[in-house]
């Protein structure tokens, strides 16, 4: 048989394992999720250990706010060639420092010899009602936290050889505090780890509903220059930030519960998912790829 | 400054992070584990995908069971350069079955394009009494469950080109039912993932103990052949058996509530470790290190 891209083999899992098919599983009133970076995909070059180990266990976290939940702890395999003391201290600190930032503890860790740079990492989080992808209603609105295009911009900025700063627009904060006052309000909620674009239409295959979003509305980051910064901050994706639908008239008091801020970007439709009243293509930034950046 | 080994690497990880230093994190009532294999050092030529899933899940429900923890799920990352579709459905009907073994479920999984297939795999469990590394107590006797060996005779039918015996013997039952019918009379316990050697020092050094075992009690497992049988069996590891202390007047008891033997191949003395009154050499497999095998 011919491979599959990654997309059909999740479809692949998702009919092999019942829980599958959100950001994160669902145990009872715990979630917990597991993501693997790695350096050829992931980190690149001048990604610190300190802001890989930030990274990836944020990645981790983020799933867990994706499910409106609490999050309860974290642990992560530093997998490398060898186990330099600093490195390895640096990356812990990381773990410990974005644990930190969303009132979590990082509770250990493995290691693990491996030729490529690699780091699995799990978060665990509490919620009596996760939020799924699945509960977006024709006529609520579609919104996203914070702005997009924070990693695009990292990305260049690593390119253009500005490492610090790089590191620093990496060193994203997930949005677990977010996703726990979104709870009682959001229908369906992911992040957008593979962009907007993809996020809407993942929510929308699931929902069985489509999306019609406003290019005007989409809050770009300001650290994400260029004439084309609208498609980067829409395709790219790697952000963490949280899409997610609700009530028009829930909006206020969502924003008023919430840590940063909250956009409306478009409603939710019957069918197809539009910007400006155009097709918007189900395209991102796939991992493992590389072709979108 | 130089690199570490391991072992080392992993002591300053438990300086940085307080819940470091068992076979899994606690958090509350739950205890977490996540653990990173790879075809280098972990699946040998011949290793199905069918027994990568159930191994890699294996081995993360063993350190559940190593804290006296019911399982309650299991999740996974699938990493590899391509997703065929047999292949990836066999990873997870492997994982699927190892957590039927007991009784519990896999709920979902990721993928991740990687030059080399690596596994990610982390297990929950819960327990209100999880089994620590440092109860030992001087005087208590130390057992074992099952047989030790099993993964070297594996090894040794890989090599011989015996595939689907090897991948049999490469799928072991985590001790799951082992650990909780353990958990109320083991004063200390964790598993033989780095073999019995390696695990009774690490025992020692927790509980600021030593063992005295007899090599004529160790629990040699029949596939394992050869006239260096029981030194392969006692450093070999990666048997995932539980190796726990308990009150001698406690073994009757436990034994009636195992699915598996029990075998006292010791007692708790209170410094060093020895075989039949020689030390035992602290050594046995590393993880990421061939040397030993």
């Amino acid at each position: 048989m011919s491979d599959m891209d990654e997309r059909a083999a999740l479809a692949l899992v998702g009919d092999l394992v019942d829980a599958a098919g959100d950001d994160a599983a669902v145990l009872g009133e715990t979630v917990v999720t597991i993501d693997m970076l790695h350096e050829t995909t992931d980190f690149p070059a001048g990604t610190t250990r300190y802001t890989a180990g930030w990274r990836a266990v944020g990645a981790s976290l983020s799933d867990v706010a994706a499910m409106g939940a609490a999050a309860t702890g974290a642990v992560g395999v530093y997998g490398a060639p060898a186990f330099d003391p600093e490195d390895v201290e640096a990356f812990v600190r990381g773990a410990l420092d974005v644990c930190e930032r969303v009132d979590t503890d990082y509770v250990g860790g493995d290691l693990d010899g491996h030729d490529e740079f690699t780091v699995a990492t799990t978060a665990l989080g509490e919620t009596p009602t996760p939020v799924p992808r699945d509960g977006a209603n024709v006529g609520e609105v579609v919104a996203v936290t914070g702005a997009l295009g924070r990693s695009a911009a990292a990305i260049e900025a690593f390119d253009a050889g500005e490492t610090e700063r790089a590191n620093e627009l990496f060193r994203f904060v997930p949005r677990v505090r977010a996703g726990v006052a979104l709870r009682e309000h959001a229908s369906a909620m992911m992040d957008s780890s593979d962009g907007l674009a993809r996020s809407l239409h993942q929510l929308a295959e699931a929902s069985d509903a489509g999306f019609a979003v406003e290019s005007a509305a989409i809050p770009v980051h300001d650290a994400l220059g260029g004439d084309d910064r609208l498609a980067r901050a829409t395709t790219f994706g790697e952000d963490f930030e949280l899409v997610c639908t609700l009530p028009a008239d829930a909006v206020a008091v969502a924003r008023d519960a919430l840590d940063v801020p909250l956009t409306v970007v478009g409603e939710v439709t019957e069918r197809n998912v539009t910007m400006d009243g155009e097709a918007l293509p189900d395209r991102g930034y796939t991992h493992g790829e590389s072709a979108s950046r």
